[in-house]
Parts: structure tokens; sequence; C-alpha cells
């Protein structure tokens, strides 16, 4: 294969990454948004995160098009296969987290007024935690950095540490106060969509740990308790 | 290209779709048997659902390592290539239902025996019209009958209002007994669950679709209450 050829690819590949990078940082802000309005009542905001998720889809399926074409083109093998598969993978890890966004931001829409701010705050102290996780592992994405990828992938038990605690916290509210329920349901379920979002920062972390090391982090070795 | 590299590549096809076609009968069953779990507080069946997710996340990367394969040797285009992606994203599809199937188990295993049967039937309710929209999808995609297709991504509705009703009915038995409050938490991501099942088999019957017609199923004209 010529250097030409070698170089195009390598270019491919880069471009490919930098917008994976870019659906990645869209969707970062649509998570700390979308927890933004649930904590300041903020209509607009919710609205405004709904709004970027098309936007979302739309980059998935680009790069989705762009694989389809990269491999049948190039027929990538070995250290390359692996990154035009972990892009495949991430894109589509993303997407699914900016849905999740978009759904924090309809149920946002949806709350009583009244909502007390314990319950509005316990969503919103989740979004720091989980929005760095997501943090983390584009850096090591950028990076790759298979440490860091790994920190992201261990520390996973922590974001559902504190689910369980907000899992709890939450049924106290709705036990205290009937009226509460429903509202109260809804934030059970933002809470649970930011769990989610921290399994899917998990599941990118152990494609950007495969493209990098050619191995999979096996599930007996993450410090679970 | 010769007759004979044609048919190999129509006999991979074939072998991919079948898998697919396998993988799908077992996350069918899955769906019926969580809720079944439910419904009889049956704990060994619950048990069991949740120990055939491994198989179904296994054959999801087996078809996905023939499908990168298949891409790079063969590099098909328009129909073929159209054929390959949706096993693709039906595989994903149905590895996101055995998942979801699972955790369904999960939270079978952690209900309170006195739940009352009325929430166990609601959940268990909606497990006959979910596994239905999953069996005719899978039939439309063996079949390659768009029109079939078509006919699940319009009955999504139905799901949908099965779902809020069940919602609703479930906030009143916690409301009427505070003490069912956790368990009608359980319950209520249960029937999520289910909800969610339908909306992937709906993204199938959009990729059965396009498959088949090369055509997109266009949300304005789905049937929306």
């Amino acid at each position: 294969m010529s250097d030409h050829i070698v170089s195009a690819f390598t270019e491919e590949l880069e471009s490919l990454s930098a917008d994976i990078l870019r659906m990645g940082g869209i969707v970062e802000e649509m998570i700390v948004d979308s927890c933004q309005a649930v904590l300041h009542n903020n209509l607009d905001l919710a609205a405004d995160v709904i709004d970027r998720d098309p936007q979302v889809d739309r980059m998935e399926a680009e790069v989705e098009r762009q694989i389809v074409s990269l491999i049948a083109r190039r027929q990538p093998m070995a250290h390359d296969l692996r990154s035009v598969f972990a892009a495949l993978k991430v894109s589509g890890e993303l997407e699914r987290i900016g849905d999740l966004s978009k759904n924090i931001g309809k149920r946002a829409l949806n709350l009583d007024t009244a909502v007390s701010p314990a319950m509005r705050s316990g969503v919103a102290r989740m979004a720091g935690p989980v929005s760095r996780q997501l943090h983390q592992v584009l850096n090591a994405y950028a990076s790759g950095n298979a440490a860091e990828a790994r920190a992201v992938w261990e520390t996973d038990d922590e974001i559902d540490q504190h689910y369980n605690a907000l899992f709890r916290e939450m049924l106290t509210y709705m036990i205290e106060d009937p009226r509460s329920i429903s509202d109260g349901a809804h934030m059970l379920f933002m809470a649970k969509n930011l769990e989610r979002i921290g399994d899917h920062c998990t599941n990118i972390a152990e494609f950007v740990f495969f493209q990098i090391t050619g191995e999979n982090l096996v599930q007996q070795d993450r410090p679970k308790q």
C-alpha cells in the first residue's frame, strides 16, 4: 500500500473521530442542560434540549454512512478495523445518550411546578458525575489513552450507588406526601435515565479500551460492591 | 461476477438472517417468560430469563463479526448493502430487547411477595401485545414483507396507550396504599421496559422496511394520537 493511500485512510479515520468528538460535545451539554432545566424548572431550556436531539440522530446516521463506505473501500485490518468498529459503536452509544437526555427534557416539561426543590436537586446532583464520566471517556477516545478508559469503566459503580441512594430518597418523599407520587415517578425515571447514561459511558470505555489494546475489559476484574 | 460467487454471497446473507431469526426467537420467549415470572412470582423462571441474556449478547457479537468480515470481503452494493446493514441494526435492537427482558426478570426477583395480583397482572397484560409486535416484525423480516413491517410500525401507538393507562393505574395503587410505593416503582420500570421493547420493534420495522424498499418510513405519516 502506498504512503499516499495510507495517509488518505488515516485522514478519513481522523475526520471520523473528529465527528464523533463533536457529537460527544453536543451530547455532554444535553445532559447538563436537561438537568439544569429540571433544577430551575426552566421549560425553555428543556425544549431546547429536545430540539437538539434530531441533530445528534443525523450525525450518527452520517457516521454510519461514512463507516460502511470506508470498510467497503479500504477493507481495514487489525488496529484500523478496531478503530472503525469503535467509531461505529461509540457513535451509537452517543446517540442513545442524546435520546436519554431528550427524555429528561420531556419529563421536565411535564413536572408540576410545585415539585419540591429537594426532589429537583436530587436529580440535578447526578448530572455532574454522569457528565464528567462522559467527558473523561471522550478524552480517553481522543487521546487513545487506555488507562483513562479503564478508569471510567472502573468507576461506574459510583454512579450506580448514587442512583440507588437517590431512588430510596425519592421513595421517602413519595411516602411522606402521596400528592408527590406522580412527580416522584417522573423523577425516578429521570434518575434511571442518568444511571443508564452512566452505563453507556461504561460501554464507550469498553470499546475505546478494545480499540487501543485489542483486549476486552473483563467483567470479573471490575471492583463491584 | 460469476454465479458461484453470487450464490456464495446469497448463502452468507441467508445464514446471517437465519442467525438473526434464531436470536429473535430466544428474545421473544424472554419477553413472555419474564412477564410470566412477574405474574406468578416464579423466581426460578425469572432467574432462567436472566441466564439467557449472555447467549443473546454472544449471538449479537458473532453477527457483528460476520458482518464486518462480509462487508470487507464482498463490498456489497445497493440492496445487498441494505440487507447487511439491516442485519447489523436488527441484531443490535434484539440485543437491547433481551437486555430489557433480563431487567424485568431482575426486578421480578426483588418484588415483595405481597405485591397485589392486580399490579402483577397489569404488567403481565402488556407482554402479549409487545411480544406479538416482535413476532410480527420478525415475520416481516423473514419473508421480506414491507407491508407487514409498516403495519408493525403503525401500531406502536397502541403499545404506548397501553403503557400510559398502566402508568396511571399503578399510580392509583401507590396512592391508595403507600406501602406499595416501592414495589409500584419497580412495576413502573417494568412497564416502561415493555414500552421500550415496543419502540425497539418499531425500529426493527423501520430497518426492515428500508432494507426491502430502499425508502424510509416517515414519522409524519404515522397515525399518532
